[in-house]
């Protein structure tokens, strides 16, 4: 079994040493998350993780979630149940919802360290609270206030939770062509009739009811993404003093057989003329659902470091354990029979790629959740704005960025282990099923790559990219920069140019062919995630190099990052050559000739 | 469930075409392996593995094997041993085995097309009979008489299987420290003791004897790698008419839960002094294991072929199936609610890809297999002698890279699914998860790539580098090349001379610094897998103009050799970078300092 172990000190090094949260925080009026006050919230949400969930997280893969036909009731894994009751004692479902609906109030990037305490130590179990904030904010957002009096409450509370329901069999990605349709039923209510599939926490028996979410269209709908609309379906009927009434017509129909994730519900959800609520404009719904699934997708980002650093933390462990070979330099621990494979430079380079990632990563998703509450908290407008289009910029890039390296991560750790890394008792093999979810669900790489090339580069004007490059470049011109981190600087500048160069030469050849976007969008978000993590490694150091953390901390941040530039970074030249051979490269070839 | 079509085309077309195996088969006497007999060989291989294996793939993975911890016994998946008794009466299991031990004596390069579809068909399956294979070469060149006429004849008309011992729980790429030790009789047998861990097919039902070859220690062994004898050990007795007599005393103690092929029997092996006999000399076991070993290594860099195939064609096909969003330049199908989405750049990246490194590395996998054939067989001694070093250099690289190409075109074929690829009933990640174990066993690829750089390039003065940067040169100069793979001629030319410069500076760096070996290796090899895979495109495209294939033959490898130069040997700036920033990057961090 793997082990897991919060990495507090690094994640405070994140928060408050590189993107100066504290200071933030204070600056939009959150009183209550002073430094201790944060610092015991980590120290407690460590403990429950460590000691709650991470345990939890074999027996889930093992015993899956299992539904009655008969019922439709859904029985999660030993364990799971209890946990969540905890989880809700412990007030954790609340932490970052307004306290106007009974949550903490506290801001979105204080609460994110948690979220992917959770995500490493049991993403399945994670999976079952994650949509219930998706919910929280398309009702703050959207919902008309008898909606949120009703149904946002219980959702903070965590007496009940939610699901985003859009999948359908035949659609996914393009949600113009569902079919599930919303029959108007005169008095406000509407009845819903369809099949969704892919439902997260669709099913479970964790709450007394559960709230859907749900996309549909009405029987005047404009065709395609344009007649959508958005409706709350609750499990149970809801009376006006928000007592549960009797069953809605909606029921698990089946659960998917996946590779991973096993401890989650994923759920068919039969929706037979089930009573719904209109939630904004009728056809404006996808606007609606934008709301979550942005938060949604900085969320499974975090799914991917957590499962990343999990993995290099066992995988850390066992290369100082198991001894294999000596070292080709002459044995370093010449009384054991060999040397530890941390030794070996290829152990080394697998495990720094996976600490660059984590520890780079961390900093970088939790600056972009930092936007999250300056888009929202900041005293000026404009400073809000810009946080706003900041966010909208990194958000495809931390979603699709974190989980290719959660991917890539696992990989790595797991190959570290050898051939005991592919027997399930190690735990390695889970991770890596589990993270292989991460890269599809939420919109796939392909399509947070056309998100942020498409929309949030050539048809916004690139504001946010400006904005990202603007900070690069201030960080360059910092003054009295420390030796180590003035190292990154001339390295930083030029592929700060090379980007832009690269950006002007896809948005002429955009200008000519559409497909020239999606012929470069993949390599041009890999290449911007690889630039953008340079940037976080030398304000790491830089961050390092200010602070009064031990030599050992700052002489890490510097090896780490010069690891990253040297051995990482370049992975920029093959994005960048791939972006520059074009689209015909990837059209040429006739749809029947593949075979 | 994933479906399988044998690619007979491009099987021949590999062969052929590309590598010429007729002509090469007839210099080299082999008078049955005619083209029209391998044709008909090919379409009953095809014929086989479509229609009996493949079927029985998804139900290994479900039911997986069962041991029986009273007997010790191991039932198989349903369908497994009827399988095997037709692979057995249609005479594969003696193919390429010599005609004096009942074998059919095709060469060992008309066997490997087999080998990958086997591979596709049902990996799981096909690791029952592939370990036969190297214990049939390893008693044919180190077994004495009375061994290859009691022990050989039965594993090459396949009555018997044969099984590689080696890993033991605390070594497995250390081979140097294990425990397990034979006790001589006195008689010429002797009592073998210890305990072997992932043994493959160690114990089944197919048949009614199983041949294990064992490492073991004499009591005399010096210590390390050069005290380390192999043995045979009948599972049953054999008499010297070759009745099976009773139970030997090895057995099966437990089955390993694997991520993928649990359709394979993966076994503890305890042997508590069971009768074994002596292979070969005292303490040179690694010596007649190597034979076994190379073997095997480039039987799973088929392997991780044969899963990229499959993967590739399931991807496809749905890819031509899937109705999702509109071409961005306009619909394509505008009859249809949607384009198929094969129309979209991203998923044409995908496929491409996977089409790439499967058909490129079809030719490759096809060539080294042809030097194993020419490294015995070739009329001169001078030709078998360069076959057997560009054999050598090749068998890390075919291992290494077929093995992560079959890793990551499992991963990109699964994505073009979308969030269907995770789900079970589709297959897909049946692939991916079987795909994982082959960058692990038979060496992990960090093995594979200390084998390339510090044996086969800086220890034997890279005279097989030297024959495959011959080869490429002459490529380079031939005359009258046509003009579409005249093409390739300048980048192929760049990238030899950048190869032939790195590997200079390993080599001063390496004098200096021993860990430099180490610290290149990974990225050495991989740059050198995608140099070759450029020269095997491009002498794709020279065979297929060369041939009186149809223009649409030609058209698409031209255009996915294309799309290889353009978008995917780029990766080898990245390697290079990485192999250039030196050891100091990875030795520099203190192993204490990792968290």
């Amino acid at each position: 079994m793997s082990h897991y172990k919060a990495p507090l000190a690094d994640m405070r090094f994140a928060l408050f040493d590189v993107i100066g949260a504290e200071a933030a925080f204070e600056r939009m009026g959150f009183a209550d998350a002073t430094r201790d006050v944060l610092d015991a919230v980590l120290e407690e949400g460590a403990r429950f993780n460590e000691t709650v969930l991470a345990p939890l997280n074999a027996v889930g893969d093992r015993e899956g979630c299992r539904l009655d036909l008969a019922t439709g009731e859904v029985t999660t894994p030993p364990g799971f149940k209890q946990a969540y009751a905890q989880y809700v004692d412990g007030g954790w479902s609340g932490l970052t919802a307004p306290a106007e609906f009974g949550g903490q109030g506290m801001p979105h990037a204080a609460g994110v360290p948690l979220k992917e305490m959770i995500d490493a130590a049991n993403l399945a179990w994670g999976n079952f609270p994650l949509l219930s904030h998706g919910a929280t904010e398309a009702l703050l957002h959207h919902g008309e206030a008898w909606q949120q009096e009703r149904f946002l409450k219980p959702l903070v509370d965590g007496r009940w939770t939610g699901t985003m329901c859009l999948t359908e069999p035949h659609c996914g990605t393009d949600l113009g062509l569902l079919r599930t349709r919303a029959e108007p039923l005169g008095d406000g209510r509407y009845a819903i009739t369809g099949t969704k599939i892919f439902i997260t926490a669709g099913e479970h028996d964790f709450t007394d009811n559960i709230l859907h979410l749900v996309l549909a269209k009405l029987p005047d709908a404009p065709a395609g993404s344009r007649g959508i609309s958005l409706f709350i379906v609750p499990k149970m009927r809801v009376d006006e003093d928000g007592t549960l009434g009797e069953r809605n017509a909606v029921r698990c129909g089946s659960l998917e057989h996946k590779m991973g994730i096993h401890g989650s519900a994923t759920c068919v959800l039969n929706f037979d003329g089930a009573e719904g609520f209109l939630v904004g404009q009728p056809h404006k719904g996808l606007v609606a659902m934008f709301t979550m699934m942005n938060t949604a997708r900085l969320a499974v980002g975090l799914q991917g470091l957590g499962l990343s650093d999990r993995a290099y933390q066992n995988a850390l462990a066992y290369s100082r354990d198991r001894l294999q070979m000596r070292a080709l330099s002459g044995p370093k621990f010449p009384d054991k029979p060999a040397d530890p494979i941390i030794v070996h430079p290829d152990v080394r380079r697998m495990l720094l790629t996976c600490k660059a990632l984590v520890e780079g990563g961390r900093a970088m998703g939790y600056h972009a959740a930092l936007q999250v509450d300056l888009a929202h908290h900041a005293p000026e407008a404009a400073e809000r704005e810009q946080a706003d289009a900041l966010l909208g910029f990194m958000t495809p890039i931390v979603k699709a960025c974190l989980t290719e390296w959660g991917v890539e991560c696992t990989y790595h750790a797991l190959q570290c282990y050898g051939g005991h890394g592919y027997i399930a008792e190690h735990g390695m093999e889970q991770l890596a099923r589990d993270a292989r979810i991460t890269t599809l669900y939420e919109g796939t790489t392909g399509i947070q790559a056309l998100d942020l090339l498409g929309r949030k580069v050539l048809q916004q004007q690139g504001a946010g990219l400006k904005l990202m490059l603007g900070l690069i470049e201030a960080f360059c011109e910092t003054p009295d920069l420390p030796a180590p981190a003035q190292a990154f600087v001339a390295p930083l500048r030029a592929k700060l140019a090379e980007w832009q160069q690269l950006t002007l030469r896809i948005g002429q050849r955009a200008a000519a062919d559409p497909e020239e976007v999606g012929a470069a969008a993949h390599d041009y978000l890999m290449y911007s995630g690889y630039v953008c993590l340079a940037y976080w490694w030398a304000r790491s150091v830089a961050a390092a190099e200010a602070s009064s953390h031990p030599e050992a901390l700052k002489a890490a941040k510097r090896e780490t990052a010069r690891f990253y530039f040297r051995r990482v970074l370049p992975r920029t030249l093959m994005h960048a050559a791939a972006i520059d051979a074009g689209a015909a490269t990837l059209m040429a070839l006739d749809a029947d000739a593949f075979d």
